[in-house]
């Protein structure tokens, strides 16, 4: 039996701050080797990545593991209560940095993919990818090891991916896919002038404040049957202006959508665009708009797979787990394009803090859910 | 005959970037002791001014004029193509800081009254205020002035400030009153929080703009019969959130408000701070609202004053001046506590900037036109 505990602290312990890897994917690579994967290291650009296969190549019954070991950096170790890269045990938690997002994960998946392959060899090939950079701009990492697979004819036929999901109880969340991002930057630019002739200006801040009203009080839908609604958030409004006195040239804003399968980046981009055009219109402002999309929603729909991980959740937990698409962006946006994804992990409410720490116990029970649903898989 | 230019020039000399006097008073002080005025400084808080009257105190017809010799900086002198105290002649125009404000303003009444009480003494008096702080805090200026002149039953009867007030050609306006100003600081506070769940956050920058949105769409009112409509302008929206994944806390907004008869700060202060408490309560952001008034609006309704300048002008000009209410604020705004006040002076265009200068014909004129408002008005 592979304790996945002590392989979290094992991991917790490598100083893998994104890029840096720090000794993680060493550490799996040997493990997984030992245990009869194949693994090929797949860096790119510097980002390390790894790749591993236990089973015959293009099998028809192929289960993928997708993780990340790279995490976000501890800030000032002074506010910790702990060593962030200590991986210290007490009170039945194992604390420092990674603990929940994502390294207990990768232990859980990792233990429960070389038992089964050690003790019950399934008819069947399991792929396990880890990256070293998902906190990252994610460039070179998940999307690395994807491309190198379609080059080498590498292919899974379904994946999970180990990120935290769980809101509240070890079991009450599976994602089954997420919205998606969508960022605008306006800038507007007006005629600076004096407050007390205002009709010989054109004023940015009233522009702005005019259009990001408006985008704010626009529902976007009344969301789908597998997502919640596309909600928008500003996030930023400056102008840096001290002089009460005066009107100033320039106003910029910055506004984010988190969108459902009604929308594409591209058309919620078209709409922002259009709006900023129409106040840019009745003010005389001119309003500049640039949008970066960070990815788009998808959706694994509810079905087989999913319903195997749930049973298994259910099994081990008694919970029966949401299916939802709430929640940021995971690397599960790549692997969509490739085979039907779906995400389970802990709960993650520590996840990015400091004194990050996660239960020893629910380190336990994830590697027992992951087990069951290879067994489940693969019977 | 005393030559308003060369006095303007001397003036210019005098290096009055506020606070300092710059021997600016001191050479006004020594021209009316000459001339017959009773003179006294009446410095407070460090704050230089002039006090000089001709003829009986407390006589029923007292003149009165006001003006100031402080200057605001020069800015990088490497910016001017002139020596900015050096009061340079070329091209029919006197260069230099304060040329158009106010010293050659200052300069034109001074030669007025001293040339008149030396011709032909009128039977009346004339009140000569003058202080080093107008363009500054102005807490101890023409204030001072007043609440001294007020202690020693020193009374004007009418007063003619002498600041620029052509908005484009000598003679074509008089103003009348001024529009008061308030400004209000809004710090909105929320609760901060990922945009992928704006649920679970209260986002202060929209609620910022939606208030702002608000605040500017509404019509103050259409104007009075002296006064253009109230203007409302909003000069920074500012959050300083470089997070694109994250609403931020607080975000801050001013607003400054030009207002004519039918407010006063105070109503206006009531009036945002409503505003801002519809939306809080909408939003459930705290919104907290400073508000500071810098003048109420005043008027010196048209009648015999106003017209009898009127007259002059159009006299010496040929211009039907119009009597007008706009632009910012004047240390007319004490004044009107004690007296009629109107104001009247050159076309002010290079007012505060780079390079100012001010036509040299103009202060002839200038001179001209006060001097037949004292003739007209002890007549």
């Amino acid at each position: 039996m592979t304790d996945p505990v002590a392989l979290t602290a094992d991991l917790v312990r490598c100083p893998s701050v994104t890029p840096a890897e720090g000794g993680a994917l060493a550490l799996l690579e040997q493990i997984l080797s030992e245990a009869g994967f194949d693994c090929a290291r797949v860096d790119r650009n510097g980002t390390p990545n790894l790749f591993a296969r236990w089973g015959a190549k293009g099998h028809a019954k192929s289960f993928g593991f997708n993780g990340h070991t790279d995490v976000v950096p501890v800030g000032d170790p002074a506010d910790w209560s702990v060593d962030p890269f200590g991986a210290e045990q007490k009170d039945g938690f194992l604390w420092g940095r990674g603990a929940t997002d994502m390294k207990s994960g990768v232990a859980a998946f990792v233990a429960a993919a070389v038992d089964l392959v050690r003790d019950t060899p399934p008819d069947g090939a399991i792929l396990i990818t880890v990256t070293g950079d998902e906190e990252g701009p994610a460039t070179d990492g998940t999307t690395a090891l994807l491309d190198w697979m379609a080059e080498k004819g590498e292919a899974m036929s379904v994946c999970l991916v180990g990120e935290p999901t769980c809101p509240e109880q070890m079991g009450d969340m599976i994602k089954i896919g997420r919205r998606g991002s969508v960022s605008a930057f306006f800038t507007a630019t007006g005629v600076q002038g004096h407050v007390a002739y205002p009709h010989r200006a054109k004023n940015p801040v009233a522009a702005i404040a005019t259009l990001i009203a408006r985008l704010s009080a626009s529902p976007l839908d009344e969301g789908t049957s597998h997502f919640d609604p596309s909600t928008l958030a500003v996030t930023t409004i400056d102008t840096g202006n001290p002089a009460t006195n005066v009107i100033p040239t320039t106003c910029r804003a910055t506004v984010n959508i988190r969108f459902n399968d009604l929308h594409t980046g591209a058309s919620l981009s078209d709409w922002m665009r259009g709006e900023a055009a129409a106040i840019a219109a009745q003010t005389g402002v001119t309003i500049s708009t640039e949008t970066r999309s960070s990815g788009e929603a998808f959706l694994t729909p509810p079905g087989a797979f999913s319903e195997s991980i749930a049973t298994a959740v259910e099994a081990e937990t008694g919970l029966k787990p949401a299916l939802s698409t709430s929640g940021g962006t995971s690397d599960a946006r790549f692997i969509r394009e490739h085979c039907p994804v779906v995400e389970f992990g802990l709960v993650g409410k520590s996840m990015h803090q400091v004194d990050e720490h996660v239960s020893v116990e629910q380190i336990h029970l994830l590697k027992a859910i992951y087990s069951r649903i290879l067994k489940n898989y693969f019977a």
